[in-house]
């Protein structure tokens, strides 16, 4: 019988979101409260949870939107955490300076104080999704938190794409990943590839749980949300937590969820005997990795042996 | 309408494996020939294809199965090669030097000449997969190989569980990935938890096609091999090629079986446009890849401020 020593519970909230902040941050607050009543000791809201999503279109009364931190989300969710005893996971709009504005997440312990802050890496820009406009890329790495109940990695939306973000968190100790989400169907895009690409992202993103031997868990909103100039987004919630195996211990619809899953330490440490992928790693031929492509690697000149 | 132009119809041929070595050789020649009939321009053999899977325990006496390159199997395959005007890529048990073996494949171009080799790079080590006994870590790297049809990266069974593998080779301009494999349940492992190990194999290749933009190519043997004093195992075959969404093109049950599918260079153009996750990597934060682990990580530093 395996241990349950170091067993958390966490609670994704996937909801959606009205064109008002104040009304947002209360219906995330009431949620937190919800899943923390049910029994969730780390709780994650969805990417920007306070506001629609903006990057539909670029406009700079948009940034009127962002929030310093400490500002209204961490100290409302401070308080919160504190009073509660849970982590929760704040994402957020971050205003850090005139000017200089991050896709963030906030980490607040059981006992209200910061764990740690973690600010988006890989900014997507494409029709819809024009977020190199707003969000000025990640300074602080790729990051594990240490909380009282367990270490948390955080990662954001187009960050689930990419197995190095997946691969350095894990190898900073993380249990699980964290990835609030932001994503759905352009009009017209769902009813030919839209299935195609829900599942590439359930599939890269349970890759990483399996290639890592790690737990994930992806928290989308859900709605259609229109915006003047866009066609609008449908948010495909699906939101899910994965184990070390890949296999999906819980899932939403396309509706408004809460969704519970167990993170358990040695379900994790057994996954990693049965299949111990980071023992053989090759570290010493992984240099590639940093370039941005190898057009002038071994093959070419191989190639040119011919 | 998508333009052919460069498209290739790959093969793979998922066999069982007797245990006379000439007789495997025979086989597979045939298969190699029935998949040129049909009209595939690259064919890719299972690992080892040329003995059974001696790994199940240590034995001296099993390096008596390795052959030189250039060798019997290259000898057979060049020519056939050339006579069919196929590329071909033979996986083989290579005998380097006196106590020096890897575990290796050839690719020989559709004119009989060598495009390359590929020595498997993550060497497996636990019960029944003895393969640290027998096989050297590849020295050659990761490679993609330049061939009259396409440019095709190689990479051996126990490699498909590493996204660095996948994303060097890819970054090397490779088309498709082959993975030559073999992989299977020990006795009493496949009612349990076997569906799940099935599912997350394909599951992490499947999430290196996403996460690359590229065709995935996995080549299983099939049937039970039992071995003097192991339990033996059940191959479990289910090839399969994904595109590069990752959605399944061509799957293989637990039989003997080739399978056949298109690599389309449009089509994986238009995923990595709409997609174009290459363009965001952050290059200038990866270096965490090339470490062991990543135990004085800022984590655990921003965890002393508390």
């Amino acid at each position: 019988m395996q241990s349950t020593a170091g067993n958390f519970k966490v609670a994704l909230i996937q909801m959606s979101v009205s064109s008002d902040p104040a009304a947002n941050l209360d219906r995330a607050s009431k949620k937190v409260e919800e899943a923390a009543r049910a029994g969730a000791q780390v709780v994650c809201l969805p990417e920007l949870y306070r506001s629609r999503y903006f990057c539909q279109t670029e406009d700079a009364a948009f940034f009127d939107l962002a929030e310093p931190v400490p500002g209204p989300s961490t100290e409302c969710f401070r308080e919160l955490a504190a009073r509660l005893g849970v982590v929760v996971l704040v994402p957020l709009f971050e205003r850090r300076a005139p000017g200089l504005y991050h896709n963030t997440v906030v980490v607040l312990d059981s006992d209200g104080r910061t764990a740690g802050m973690y600010r988006k890496m890989h900014i997507p820009d494409d029709p819809g999704y024009y977020e190199k406009y707003y969000f000025t890329p990640g300074d602080l790495g790729f990051c594990a938190f240490r909380t009282k109940v367990g270490t948390l990695g955080v990662l954001i939306c187009w960050d689930q794409w990419y197995p190095e973000a997946a691969r350095i968190t894990a190898l900073k100790g993380a249990q699980i990943l964290f990835y609030p989400t932001a994503i759905g169907w352009l009009p017209g895009e769902k009813e030919g590839n839209g299935p195609a690409q829900r599942e590439a992202w359930r599939t890269v993103q349970r890759g990483h749980a399996v290639a890592n031997g790690i737990y994930v868990a992806a928290v989308n909103r859900v709605g259609h949300e229109d915006q003047r100039g866009a066609e609008g987004i449908e948010f495909w919630g699906s939101s899910f937590i994965a184990d070390p195996q890949g296999v999906i211990l819980a899932e939403a619809g396309g509706e408004e969820a809460v969704i519970y899953a167990d993170v358990e330490p040695a379900r994790m440490e057994d996954v990693r005997r049965t299949w111990p992928f980071l023992r053989d790693r090759r570290v010493d031929a992984y240099d590639g990795i940093v370039q941005r492509y190898l057009d002038e690697g071994p093959a070419e000149r191989a190639d040119e042996k011919h």
